[in-house]
């Protein structure tokens, strides 16, 4: 384990059997009867914790059953157990050396709200996003095979990561290759909102036909009669109706389909039966899907209730009620998603073109208020990033501005279909993306630091982001006024400044603007950033320094007019962005003083170039020097620095 | 249609038929029995053109019959196809009114080798990379519903591109709406090498079974005599038998787990039945999948004897025995390709840990050398770049080195799972990035002119691109031998130097070379581009400016040595790549320099910030001024320019 992890500051009292579980090895020396309790101990670790700190919530309390089981059943950490996104694997964490580092999950140095290689030999494989966990199995099994090892190699994945295109390309391969992977789908209905899809009615259909067992028994009592009057060629006949019996009456013959064996639907949370059936086909040599149906949320009763609300939970409540504990805050300023969602809805309202496409993100990206208002412009397309776009690409091909609200860190899927199927048809697609910076607790999977980068070398595009709530607004106008190509809009997790609200108002397309004017040195901000530049100048201005601020508000096209001024004026420039220093607004500045001629100094403030891990913004801020101390402590050593005077 | 559009240096001499087809309305004029010799002479018309002027050629010549069929079924272009890939639109290209302007295909000004929105109202969806078009025609049946407009929507992909996964994203979602999309399943058994995967297995499984119809209809017979004597139970049961069957009997169960109503499969070349078919499912308001069984490269023997060899043509050849006119020169240079494909097999030979894997393109990146050679190690995973990311990633977590041979503009859509699940985790997978810079004919879906920015920006990634062979060969062996996390290798489309290969060697990280010292001015190159800065280096000589010529080798981490020597002995320094200039090489230079405090001027020469058309690389060079002329053309005005001087 991780020799750095910061234990809990809270300490645990743990359950009779938990007490004396320190790794699953503790685990399997119980018997298969004391697993329930085990489980329940387990449950109530997670509720307990998570009503002190917040976390992710309803998906670990789905597959508590489904995580001792697992670990029950398999010979970990020899045998890989690969948990599809991973904000389920709170027990799996438990069970495996790591309940007394729990209370401290996703904070500053503590446990990873995440599975993480660099945290536990129990974590097999790093995981964040979702389903990637039927590739990453494949892969082991390969190397497995390849090396004549022999270990196991499970991947658990939830319905609604089934809907990522991924996942199929995984079981289509491992179908292909044929070797022991088994395949676990955790079939809870949600994603994080209710999951949607055809795949998904069609497992609906089928499991909540409870009497699909006795049918299939009550045909073959009928068919087997009929049999020996038939004779051979009937025989031949009904073996493959047998298949089709099969196909017909579970929901098997889709996996089937692609290579697999197909076992279940059974009950997640009979955990004896579970730990069995996992013991009997776990010999089995080629590849096999399990599905289990569980209940998001078990055991709690109010997120039971409203799977939604209680995926994850930000704050501290009642672990009995369920009630919030964290006093809300009358004054709370709006979340950036729900400014982001109020506004959407309300241009929506005067341009019949704008619809709202989601990845399964209706509830996170608050564009569920434009489907309240508005349903027959809404559209959640499940898990899958690279068909919103594209999808996004055909609406806007006949006419319809379509606004593709997605995570920054979840954009990343989409890049080949921005470039190809939207920015080189200069398609009216706009892309807002929320999560933009650093998200925060959840960590380097989720941290949205590369979309200025990656976006603004794409031809075509315009990239802008807010300093505040009024700004985003402006620019969602301004994007849906744009006729000429693609437009992003990012912008970042948790609160605004709390402004009230003016009208809407365009922005002209590649211009900032000065915040304040100032001496000796220039500040270009963008985005949230330009607060802090304002910060910081404040700062400055106590000891003597009085710098120019600039808003710049597009990455692309930059304001080059402005820069101008600017170079003429100051000879050093300070860029400042949520967003690696790579390729980013900084560089974007650098590039345009060349192309141009300036000989001015830059310092690009920004992400630097390494994988950030989790915490509070605050915390990490610190840590990377991008809050107002940082920067105005680089920003002195910057303006006092010497040039390299060379020829 | 396009009026920029190029006309056919060659002239066509058109059929009976064709001479009288300017359009798909003239088309719609003849009767359902003349079909088949119209679709006989847009073959024939396609087998002349290729064999003259080479291009894509087996797609075409299987779908001949579908693309009449469609034409003659639909009302073009209100009702809008769209193409899966699209290399195989020629005869519908031919159909809407541009046989005039065929033998201009891809060549510079001409015909696109793809379906283009700005060539032609009928091409309604620009395409190029697979699995797109069933979300694309997702999105056009939404705006179509929302708009209450009446038309149809109709995608038409290949087994190969139902390999990716964005194409279940899209049925997904389309089982979802319900509304009236038609899917053609052109089931050729082949991406450009022979199709891979369960679904390929599954499907396979059953077309070759050509006696199922009848086996269905003895079952029906059999049954239905039982029927009488069971009474009503046993009715209700064989109606779910009937699914069962169905189920059983035709691949359809699959594709009616997500939503759609399956018919077929049926002959894909009798063109009267495929227009009789779509033309009696088009009414269907559902989503609805046809699956037709088409031999690629139909109609030519060649062809259809070596199907992988002949997806595309490079060249001329006789269009009787398919035997190539282009004479072989027996001194060309080995492709790029090939030098890789050999190099990564002779290094696996010492290296056990080295495994190839490739997404469907075991042929176009040479990778089916290490597989011919070391077929255990070899893995090929369907059109599903994502998954080999990642698949890739299971594997390194387990010890082996696996090498992903990936064209650069393919690369796009594993931009996630190179960040999240490769570099994140600092897994040892080197991506061999093959087709970077301009592509020439195949235009700008399958331009690679983004790969060196977008993945400068991720942390822990080592970037190199070589500019010959031989450094191609010492960057394979660098990059395996290096053991702290991912590497890229970026390499061009086309033949080498030609020059003999040495023994390979490991080159130092990061470090670059002087090609040719100098005066006055740098060139610091990247790839292929050091030696065009040669090249301009001789042609400035002659002008008398002797410029220092760098062969940099990584874009990351760049040789910061090399560079603050070379900042203190020229004022002004040139980068050149084969990639935009926003972000890339260039930029990495700029910020460099920002960072360390050099205030030298640099001309930033690359890919300008807009999509580059097809045509000859030489042609598209010459066009954008990265040839030597126009190279040496813009560093003099450079080593000219005044300074913006400031202050």
């Amino acid at each position: 384990m991780n020799p750095n992890l910061k234990e809990s500051e809270e300490l645990a009292s743990f359950g009779t059997y938990l007490s004396k579980i320190d790794s699953p090895e503790d685990l399997r020396k119980f018997s298969i009867e004391e697993l329930p309790a085990i489980a329940q101990e387990c449950r109530e670790l997670v509720i307990d914790a998570v009503s002190k700190n917040g976390g992710h919530f309803g998906s670990s309390l789905g597959v508590a059953e489904l995580s001792v089981a697992l670990h029950y059943a398999y010979n970990t950490p020899k045998d890989q157990i690969i948990w599809d996104v991973g904000h389920q694997a709170y027990v799996h964490k438990i069970l495996t050396g790591r309940k007394n580092f729990f209370y401290s999950n996703r904070k500053y140095g503590g446990v990873s709200g995440f599975p993480k290689r660099a945290e536990s030999c129990y974590d097999a494989f790093g995981v964040g996003h979702a389903s990637t966990s039927i590739s990453a199995a494949t892969g082991m099994a390969a190397a497995r095979d390849l090396a004549h090892e022999d270990f196991k190699v499970v991947a658990v994945i939830g319905d609604g990561s089934m809907t990522g295109g991924m996942a199929f390309e995984g079981m289509n391969h491992l179908g292909h290759l044929k070797t022991d992977v088994t395949v676990i789908l955790n079939d809870n209905r949600m994603s994080i909102d209710p999951n949607v899809g055809g795949l998904r009615e069609y497992l609906t259909d089928i499991t909540t036909n409870f009497t699909y067992n006795k049918i299939r028994r009550d045909i073959w009592q009928t068919l087997s009669k009929f049999d020996n009057e038939i004779g051979s060629t009937a025989r031949r006949l009904v073996r493959g109706i047998e298949d089709g019996l099969k196909a017909a009456l579970t929901p098997g013959s889709y996996f089937e389909a692609l290579g697999f064996r197909y076992f279940g639907p059974i009950d997640g949370h009979d955990v004896g039966h579970l730990a069995r059936v996992l013991t009997e086909i776990r010999g089995l040599p080629h590849p096999k899907l399990l599905h289990i149906v569980t209940v998001k949320g078990k055991g709690f009763a109010p997120a039971e209730a409203n799977q939604s609300k209680w995926h994850a939970q930000s704050g501290a409540f009642d672990k009995v009620t369920g009630v919030s504990l964290k006093k809300a805050d009358p004054n709370a300023a709006p979340k950036y998603q729900d400014v982001f969602g109020d506004a959407i809805t309300k241009i929506a309202g005067k341009d019949q073109r704008v619809v709202g496409v989601t990845a399964a993100m209706p509830s996170g990206t608050s564009l569920k208020k434009l489907g309240e208002k508005y349903p027959e412009r809404f559209f959640d397309v499940g898990i899958a990033e690279p068909h919103a776009v594209t999808f996004a690409a055909g609406m806007a091909v006949h006419g319809f501005k379509p606004v593709c609200a997605i995570y920054s860190t979840f954009l990343q899927r989409a890049y080949d279909q921005i470039i190809h199927d939207v920015a080189l048809q200069k398609l009216n697609v706009i892309f807002a993306i929320d999560r933009a910076g650093l998200v925060g607790a959840d960590g380097p999977t989720h941290h949205g630091v590369f979309d200025l980068s990656f976006l603004r070398m794409i031809p075509n595009m315009v990239v802008m982001a807010p300093m505040h709530e009024q700004e985003l607004c402006d620019m969602l106008l301004t994007a849906v006024k744009y006729e000429n190509g693609p437009v992003a809009v990012r912008y970042p997790r948790g609160n605004g400044l709390g402004m009230a609200l003016q009208e809407f108002k365009q922005l002209p397309i590649g211009k900032g603007e000065v915040l304040r004017d100032g001496e000796e040195i220039a500040i270009l901000g963008i985005g949230l950033m330009s607060n802090v530049a304002l910060e910081a100048a404040a700062l400055l201005e106590a000891q003597g320094v009085s710098p120019l601020v600039a808003n710049m508000r597009f990455v692309k096209p930059i304001d080059t007019e402005l820069l101008d001024a600017i170079c003429a004026r100051f000879d050093r420039i300070v860029t400042i962005e949520e967003n690696t220093v790579i390729g980013g607004f900084g560089s974007a500045v650098c590039e345009y003083l060349q192309e141009k001629g300036h000989r001015n100094r830059v310092l690009t403030l920004g992400i630097p170039d390494r994988f950030i891990e989790h915490g509070s913004v605050a915390d990490l801020h610190r840590e990377i020097g991008l809050d107002a101390q940082g920067v105005v402590k680089r920003i002195l050593e910057f303006a006092h620095s010497e040039d390299i005077v060379a020829m």
